[in-house]
């Protein structure tokens, strides 16, 4: 098999050695090196395991002629264009399931730490404030608080699970009602908004949730709602929630994703109403570990002939 | 009613106008104010409304030779000798139940924040270093993970059942066994602690529990074993845990109690695995109000001649 994957984007030493020993994988920090490779290298290559953000489309989908099969590393595939993809007779893979218990174990311990002020407290303990007798104002209850979930795809779900769990009224809003234990459905996200405490993102990125928590939704919110998000930067209008912080038209935000990370608005890193986060949903040993697998899977599948273990086209 | 309460602590503005227009209070700012008051106004004075940890024992309650009752503020009230009151007729109360979500929720919002680096992770993002490249190292899974509840009390079992949500296998010690929905029972600490990944004490505080979370059970607990505390800080050996933390034997801790708090011991300062927090378990706005209205409705219930609603003694 040696030869006939790519491996695209920066993966760490031992993702690398594994894709090396078991496919023969030849690696490129980004897309952008394709042009590097010698023509006859460039035509044996089968399959990418794609890693990152960085867009991969139709232009570098040509350079790779006897491509079949894009194995993206992680749930989110919006870097991936699957058109382009699709019109090229090329399948694509992502890596769900393996990482919803941490992204939503992310998502509550985040909004648990905005909440009950947990960064800041450490940072008050810490400083000596606490020692000279300083008072840590009060914070607020997160038990019983109304949770909206935007987005009750297999991670909201997850998420919605573990809230239940602290006597949170569960409120949702999907693109149709689910089956669930009595929560309650919104057909529009502002509704959804205007119900509850905490909204939680946790919708797929791509083009067609861009900007989908509109400055109407963060409105709605309110100036004692709370913003998590832990799907994607696009899937906010930022700029709105940038003023709405500022200006305190909404309570707080805890946030894992942003437009440009990681070179996010520098208006982020003075607020001290948000939890900020550098994009860590899935980044744990054990479950970075079973993602790196779940690819290699499904490219050894692939190139054996037989289906990919999970394809999104 | 006027001037039969005396409410000892550092109440806040609210809370102590509440306790001077419902109840009439007298307030010191702590108990070794006592001397201060007339001999006349102590005589008349039948209630204390506690709050804090300094010390109220014998000595204190003979200064007032009316009391009948001290109403505590919080759930834990190893400030107050109990048996010297009972030896005086007096009567105790507590807040009981109405601060274990807050206390619950911090415990699980500690546990996530140490396992998923949360406070290292948003300095990271203000820091400037994810924006300059710079890779956050991976963390520690929390869901699926076994968890040691040290006391299975009311708050305890808050704990456990949030904890459940994200799928982990319940482990307790407690006094003797208990209805559980097949949560694994220990009859040692120190078994409880070999078998789990993360302990968590909820043992109440006192004489009876001082050091119950030995340097054995630290020893149990392991290199990859975390220890959350928000119950007291006598419950651990703190020396022997200070040696384990900084010597790597345990793997890290999140603490919202210390001995000789506030001013905590200068070595947790300076470690990185142990988030710490300034015993805020029951610090929200809305527990806070809770607490005070059932501290003063012990009181007033007193004073009435009724039964206290929660007494300890």
């Amino acid at each position: 098999m040696t030869g006939q994957t790519l491996a695209i984007g920066p993966y760490g030493d031992q993702e690398r050695a594994a894709l090396m020993s078991e496919l023969g994988a030849v690696h490129l920090p980004g897309p952008e090196g394709l042009d590097r490779l010698a023509p006859e290298n460039r035509a044996a290559l089968r399959a990418v395991a794609y890693k990152g953000h960085a867009p991969f489309g139709a232009a570098e989908m040509d350079r790779l002629p006897g491509l079949g099969l894009i194995a993206n590393y992680g749930v989110g595939y919006d870097a991936i264009d699957v058109h382009a993809a699709r019109a090229r007779g090329i399948r694509v893979t992502n890596t769900p399931d393996v990482l919803n218990d941490d992204v939503a174990d992310l998502a509550v311990g985040m909004l648990l730490a905005q909440a009950r002020g947990l960064v800041a407290a450490d940072r008050f303990v810490r400083s000596g404030d606490w020692a000279a007798g300083r008072d840590f104002p009060l914070q607020r209850k997160a038990s019983g608080a109304r949770a909206g979930i935007l987005g009750l795809g297999r991670i909201g779900r997850e998420i919605a699970d573990r809230l239940a769990a602290f006597k949170m009224e569960i409120h949702y809003h999907s693109r149709s009602e689910k089956e669930t234990p009595g929560w309650i459905f919104h057909a529009e996200p502002v509704s959804l908004a205007r119900a509850v405490d905490f909204l939680v993102v946790a919708l797929v990125g791509g083009p067609e949730t861009a900007g989908y928590v509109s400055a109407e939704v963060i409105e709605a919110l309110g100036p004692d709602g709370v913003l998590v998000n832990i799907s994607r930067g696009s899937c906010v209008d930022e700029a709105a929630l940038l003023d709405a912080l500022e200006t305190g038209r909404i309570g707080g935000a805890a946030l894992d994703v942003f437009v440009n990370e990681p070179r996010i608005d520098g208006r982020f890193l003075g607020l001290g109403t948000v939890v900020l986060q550098p994009h860590q949903g899935s980044a744990t040993h054990a479950t970075r570990a079973a993602m790196a697998r779940l690819q290699r899977d499904n490219i050894v599948a692939f190139l054996a002939g037989r289906d990919p273990l999970t394809p999104v086209a």
